[in-house]
């Protein structure tokens, strides 16, 4: 089969690769349905994360069951299915507490640029749907895998509930589906920070009420200008750069709260400086598998629309212009068709 | 009359001092029915937070109303009163959350090791009670004019709930009455860590359940040990090192919360570590306010006893030897008689 790898920086192909086997009774082996490129793709595709070897790319899917080893018991062949890019057993200590992707057994999932890919843990991993969904929720339901799992996640580690007032740290497409979460939890008002008319447009579209385009002291006056002189209540900081981590901790209120999904390159937080801002702070990597069961549904009632992130469509094979086009933030974000 | 004022590293003087006076209207002076020495004046004591001029030192406090300014409502002389460190106008939005220690007009109290004080912005800041306590009340009030109050806010951020599995880094004063805080909030498992004999007796008679005296990264494994390998549902973290925070963060489970309550001095965190370590972290300067009214009926009604943090009472003209007794650990917190 073709599938996506990454050689060094700026350079991805779509090259033979063997076909994924069942390794463990616990595996199974899915044919995706489509396939996307994830901003942290970036990050080793522009090097900043430097790889050893060349590497099969993508950990955001969804599909049909192919096959499943010999222990696995609730997931069947036939079955369409989401998984999050850490696979889990959802039964450890962790999982059982909804940090699924802090598994003691968590795997990430690699190679999902691809027709098919291998997912360990099934059973623990994988949720199926009723029935096989139709053909235009595949982009949506797509997305619940990481990016819109991971936007949830911001929206919901920084507490946002009916009536809170909102901030938005990044216009990638995490960023974008932080928006759509917090209007989802019945936000007030979602401030959108972001400079490109494009995603302004489609933050707008997702609820966002208000556009920032000021960054750093600018950004943080505009901020104060809009919440009474104190800052949000929630912030999603969804970038992981030192300038959009400071960029949310200085537009959070005392008592207020951040949630940062960012993955963090090069982040160094002065403790001082974090006591007197009096905020909270939770994030890391989205346990998406714990609201895949909410997310599936919203999808498949069609109450939230995710799949709009995607705003260009390639087959497998142009894998590499989607990863250049997001590169160069000609795209939000790019769906692969195996 | 005689107050205690800092000159520089390990020279803290009684001396004669100004009368306070009201010299805004929303002031108040008030007679000290004891004072005594924080943690958080070894900081300066020791060099480690410089100071520019001679110092009036003291910021815990309680006693009766001698004046107040004309503009002041609710609070009289003759009335007992208890105020946080920081003067707040409990008004401003940032009081309204429950953050008064950020409150928009908040100002540092100074001076409160001596007869007289003065407190600025007193309807906001002071609480009297409905009537003047028994004497032998007056150590446990005096805590929660910031010890207690600061103790309990790191349990209140650190999430402690019924049945929490609690760790508490530090075994001053604060970290003590962090564990009362957490017994009195209903933890299941209250793990202290200490290595000294006197305060590890009083951390078990204030509800610790285990004593952890390893440090680093045998610290902890004794705590993944005893929390089903995966770490403790709330630490509070109530020294302020680089070696507290990292012991707290490790000993935290994913998804777990850290209450942080030591002022940080030169702590900084790494941003990747921080986000694979999956917690929630929460702190700052305690907004006591907030609590006093729960606090005061707690001692009040006798349901708690923080004053026992007191093995040292000394007459106010001995205050060096108060803060000498700390800096040496030789008492955990040192009450002074005016």
């Amino acid at each position: 089969m073709r599938g996506a790898v990454l050689y060094g920086p700026r350079d991805v192909r779509c090259e033979e690769r063997d076909v994924p086997k069942i390794i463990k009774p616990t595996d199974a082996i899915i044919r995706i349905s489509s396939a996307c490129v994830c901003g942290s793709d970036l990050w080793p595709y522009r090097g900043i994360q430097p790889i050893a070897q060349p590497t099969p790319m993508g950990h955001e899917y969804c599909g049909i069951v192919e096959e499943v080893g010999g222990a696995v018991k609730s997931i069947r062949p036939g079955q369409f299915v989401i998984g999050s890019f850490f696979a889990s057993d959802n039964t450890c200590p962790t999982c059982h507490i909804g940090y699924q992707s802090s598994c003691q057994h968590r795997e990430l999932v690699q190679g999902a640029q691809a027709p098919l890919l291998r997912v360990p843990l099934a059973d623990g991993t994988l949720v199926a749907t009723s029935e096989i969904p139709s053909e235009d929720l595949i982009p949506s339901l797509l997305t619940l895998s990481d990016v819109m799992g991971t936007g949830w996640f911001a929206a919901n580690a920084a507490n946002v509930k009916p009536g809170s007032i909102v901030v938005v740290v990044g216009d990638g497409a995490v960023g974008l589906l932080g928006v759509l979460s917090a209007k989802q939890m019945g936000a007030a008002r979602i401030i959108a920070m972001s400079r490109h008319p494009a995603r302004q447009k489609l933050a707008k579209d997702f609820g966002a009420t208000d556009i920032v385009t000021e960054r750093g002291d600018d950004g943080v006056a505009r901020i104060k200008e809009l919440t009474k002189g104190i800052g949000a209540d929630s912030v999603l900081e969804c970038v992981g750069t030192q300038e959009s981590m400071m960029q949310a901790i200085r537009s959070t209120r005392p008592g207020g709260y951040i949630g940062y999904v960012g993955v963090p390159h090069g982040v160094e937080l002065n403790g001082e400086q974090l006591f007197f801002a009096h905020i909270h702070l939770h994030g890391g990597p989205a346990p998406v598998r714990r609201f895949l069961p909410e997310l599936i549904k919203l999808v498949l009632n069609r109450k939230i629309s995710p799949g709009k992130v995607f705003d260009l469509t390639l087959p497998l094979d142009q894998v590499a212009e989607g990863y250049r086009a997001m590169d160069e933030r000609r795209a939000i974000k790019a769906l692969l068709r195996p």
